[in-house]
C-alpha cells in the first residue's frame, strides 16, 4: 500500500513537473511571439491616429465600431458580430470659463465633467467660494452657498503607491460636486482635476446628478486650481460660465464581438476592453490599449495554433464611459442566451508594464489561479492579490462568472486619464505588447485548466 | 524546560512581529515624505534643463560637479568634498556620413561611438558591406573585408522580457565592430544601434579598440539600417565619413562625496550613481535620475530625523560612460585610508518603476536581504534574485563589498539609451520618486540590521 501511495506520489508529482514544463513552454512561445510579432502597437497608432476620440454616440465611435470588426477578422475570429445597445449622446459643445480679477477678465484652461448640463450658451456668473474637502463643504450653510460658485479644491493624493487609491480617494468630488452645490443653492461647481501630474491639463471623466436640479460641473488643471487658490486668499474673484454641453438623448450603437470557437465546447472565456473614450485626446490608454491587446490574443492563438476547448471572446464593450450601457447589454444577452461564461477579464488601466491579476471571484478559484502565479513570475507579473475586475465584467460578476482585470504599473496612468494628453505618444511599444501576453497567458491557462 | 522554550519562542516571536511592525511603519514614513516631497524631480530638471549633458572633461561636466556638491549640502549632509581622479577626454566635433546610391550622396543620421576615433576631418570612402551577425563577420576573409566599410546590422532582441537582456547580447557589436573590422582591413564600421524602439535615433556608447589599429565606428538608427539594409540587397553602396572625433589625452576632475555620519562608527555605507552622461540628449534617466534619487536618500534620513548607526554616504562618480575611473578611484581610496565599507548600491538603470533589488554578495548576505522582501511588497519591489550590481560598485564588490543595483522596469530605457532622447520629458515624477523610497528603505534597513 504504501509503495502504491509513493508511486502515485511520484507519479503525480512528475505529472504536475510536466504539466509545468509544458505550460512554462508555452508560456514563453506566447510573450516571444507578441514582442516581436504583435500587431497590438500597430493597429493602436491606427485607431488613435485614424479615428482619434471616439465618444458614445459619435460619429467616430461608428467609425471605431466598424474598424473593430475589421481587426477581428484580420486576427483570425472564426466569428465577428456586432451587438446592439442603446447608449446616451452627452456632447460637449463650445465653453469657455473665465475669472474676473483685479477687474480683468482671464480665460482659465478648463473642461466640463462628461454628462454635465451646460449653461445652455448663457453666460452665468457668481462669485467663488472655495473648499479644500467635502467635510469644508458640509459646514457650509445654504445662505453661505445660495448663488455662488463653489470651487472644490481637493488634491489627488501623492501618498498611496498604487494611483488607483488617490484616484478612488477623491473621485466623489468629481462625481457629486454638481449635486452638492446645487442642494445648497450654487450656480455651478469647478473641481481640481483628478490629476497626479504637476501641470495645467484639465481632466474631464463621469459625473452623476442625484437629482433633477441639474447645475454644471467643470475641471480645471491644478496649476490653475493653485493659482485660483491663491488669488481666493485674498480676494473675491468671480467667475462666469459659457458651456453647451449636455445629455442630446440616446441612440443605437454597438459593442462588437469576435471569437474563436471552442473545440470541446461552447462555454465562453471573455477578454475585453471598451471601445469608446472621452472626446478630448485619443483614448490610448483609455482604453484604446485594452481594445488592441485584446485582440492581440486571437491573433495570438491562431498564429500558435492553440486549439482552445472553449470559445475565446473578445469583448470591444461600448459606452464605459458615460453609461456602461454595453456591459449591462453584454450581461443581459448572455443571460437571454443562456450562455455559460467560464471566466471574464478586462484590461482598462492602461497600456503599461503588467505587474498583476485582480481576481473578483470565489476562493476557491482565486487560489486555482494563485497556484499558476510562478509561471507568470518570468514575466514580471506577481501580484494576484487584488479583488478587484473591471467595470465592463460587473453584470457578468452579478451573474457567478470568476471576472478579473490585468494591474499594469500605475504610475503614469492619473497624469493623462481623460485629458488631451492619452495619445499614442504616451504608450510604449514593449509595455502594451507585454500587456497582451499576459492576457493570453491567463486565457491558456483559463482554457486549459478550468 | 519547555516551558522556558515556549516562552522564549512567543518572546522572540513577539520581538520579530514588532521589529517588522516598526520596519514597516518606517518604510510607509519614507513612502511618503518622498511621494509628497521629494525634490528628486525638480533637481534633475535642474540639472537636466540647466547643465544639460555633462560628459567626462568637458565644462558641463565640471559645473555639474559644484551642482552635485551643492545639492548635497541643501539635502542635509554633514560633509561634502571632491574626490580627484583622471578622465579620458573625447571629444565628438562635427561628423557626418553619407551613402552614394544612384549617383546621389545623402545624409544619415548617425553618432560616432564613444571612445572611437575619427577620421581627422577627412573623407574617407568605400564600398559598404552588411553581415548580420558576428558568425557571419567570422566566415569573410581579409580580401572580402580589405578597404570595405563593414556594416554589422545585428538587431536587438525583442524576445526577452528584460530588455538588459537584449541590451546585452547585442553590446559585443558596439564594444568590438571597429577592431575587428580593423584586422581584416576595413575602413570603419557601422552599425545597428542598441535600440529596444522602431525609430530612428541613433544610439552612442562605448566602444574599445583591442589593439593600436583605430578606426573608426559610427552607429545609425533603426530606420536607416534598415533602408540601408533593403538598398544593399540589390545594389553597390559607397559610403563616406567625415569625423573629428577621438581621445584628447586626460584631465583632472571630480567624483562628488557627501556623507551623513554614523553615530555608532564610522563604517559606511554607499548609495550612488554616476554624474557624467554621454554628449547627447540630457542624461536624464542615465544617470541624472541615480543622482537626484541618491540625494534624496540623504535629504529623507535627515528629515525624517533617521538617526543612522553608520555613515551613509552618497557618490556620484565621475567617468562612468567611458572609463569608470571614478569608480576605480574610490576603490582605491576606500583601500588606501582604511575604511571598512559595509554595503554599496548603485541606481544607473533609469528612473523608472522599481520593481526589485540585485544583489552581488555572499549567499548569508543575500538571504539576510531577501528575508526583508515582505516589506517591500507594498511598494512594488518583489524581485530579489538578480545577482549583479553596478558598474562603479565593482571594485568595491572586487574588496568584499557586499554590492547590489536599484532594478527598476526595463521596458522604455534602451528605446532612449545614450540618444538625444534620453531627456527629462521621459521621466516621470513618480516613477522616479519610488527608485528613490526604494534606496532610503534598504539603507535603512541595512544600517540597521548590518
Amino acid at each position: 500500500m504504501k509503495k502504491i501511495l509513493t508511486c502515485s506520489i511520484i507519479f503525480l508529482s512528475l505529472n504536475i513537473f510536466s504539466q509545468t514544463k509544458e505550460d512554462s513552454v508555452q508560456f514563453a512561445k506566447i510573450s516571444r511571439e507578441i514582442l516581436n510579432n504583435g500587431k497590438a502597437y500597430t493597429e493602436l497608432r491606427d485607431l488613435t491616429k485614424n479615428i482619434g476620440h471616439r465618444l458614445s454616440g459619435s460619429e467616430s465611435y461608428e467609425k471605431a465600431v466598424q474598424w473593430a470588426a475589421q481587426e477581428l477578422r484580420n486576427a483570425g475570429a472564426d466569428k465577428v458580430w456586432l451587438q446592439e445597445v442603446m447608449v446616451p449622446v452627452w456632447v460637449r459643445g463650445k465653453e469657455s470659463l473665465q475669472i474676473k480679477s483685479a477687474g480683468k477678465w482671464t480665460s482659465l484652461k478648463m473642461l466640463s465633467l462628461g454628462n454635465s448640463e451646460g449653461t445652455g450658451g448663457k453666460d452665468v456668473t457668481g462669485e467663488i467660494i472655495m473648499v479644500k474637502s467635502m467635510e469644508e463643504y458640509d459646514k457650509l450653510t445654504p445662505e453661505q452657498v445660495k448663488d455662488k460658485i463653489v470651487f472644490f479644491n481637493y488634491p489627488f493624493s501623492q501618498s498611496f503607491v498604487e494611483t488607483f487609491k488617490g484616484y478612488s480617494d477623491a473621485s466623489k468630488y468629481r462625481t457629486t460636486a454638481a449635486s452638492l452645490t446645487a442642494k445648497k443653492g450654487g450656480k455651478f461647481a469647478i473641481i481640481r482635476s483628478l490629476s497626479s501630474a504637476f501641470d495645467d491639463v484639465p481632466h474631464t471623466g463621469g459625473m452623476r446628478y442625484s437629482d433633477d436640479h441639474k447645475i454644471p460641473a467643470v475641471a480645471i488643471g491644478n496649476t490653475t486650481a493653485d493659482e485660483l487658490a491663491e488669488l481666493l486668499v485674498s480676494k473675491k474673484i468671480t467667475a462666469k460660465l459659457n458651456s453647451n454641453c449636455g445629455i442630446k438623448g440616446e441612440k443605437l450603437s454597438h459593442s462588437v464581438i469576435g471569437e474563436i470557437t471552442g473545440k470541446k465546447d461552447s462555454q465562453v472565456i471573455v477578454v475585453g476592453g471598451h471601445l469608446d473614450s472621452w472626446d478630448v485626446g485619443e483614448g490610448a490608454h483609455d482604453d484604446g490599449a485594452g481594445i488592441v491587446q485584446s485582440i492581440e490574443v486571437i491573433r495570438t492563438f491562431k498564429k500558435l495554433e492553440i486549439r482552445n476547448s472553449h470559445t475565446i471572446r473578445v469583448v470591444c464593450f461600448a459606452n464605459e464611459e458615460n453609461g456602461v450601457k454595453g456591459g449591462i447589454q453584454y450581461g443581459k444577452a448572455a443571460k437571454e442566451n443562456n450562455e455559460k461564461h467560464l471566466f471574464a477579464i478586462e484590461t482598462d488601466a492602461g497600456g503599461f508594464s503588467p505587474r498583476g491579476i485582480s481576481l473578483n471571484m470565489e476562493e476557491v478559484q482565486r487560489k486555482k489561479i494563485q497556484s499558476w502565479s510562478e509561471l507568470f513570475l518570468p514575466y514580471g507579473i506577481y501580484d494576484f492579490t487584488g479583488n478587484f475586475s473591471g467595470t465592463d465584467l460587473y453584470p457578468l460578476h452579478d451573474m457567478g462568472v470568476p471576472t478579473a482585470e490585468l494591474v499594469p504599473d500605475s504610475q503614469r496612468y492619473f497624469d493623462i486619464h481623460h485629458t488631451e494628453e492619452d495619445t499614442f505618444e504616451k504608450v510604449n511599444r514593449r509595455e502594451l505588447l507585454l500587456g497582451a501576453s499576459a492576457l493570453t497567458q491567463i486565457l491558456y491557462m483559463v482554457d486549459k485548466n478550468w
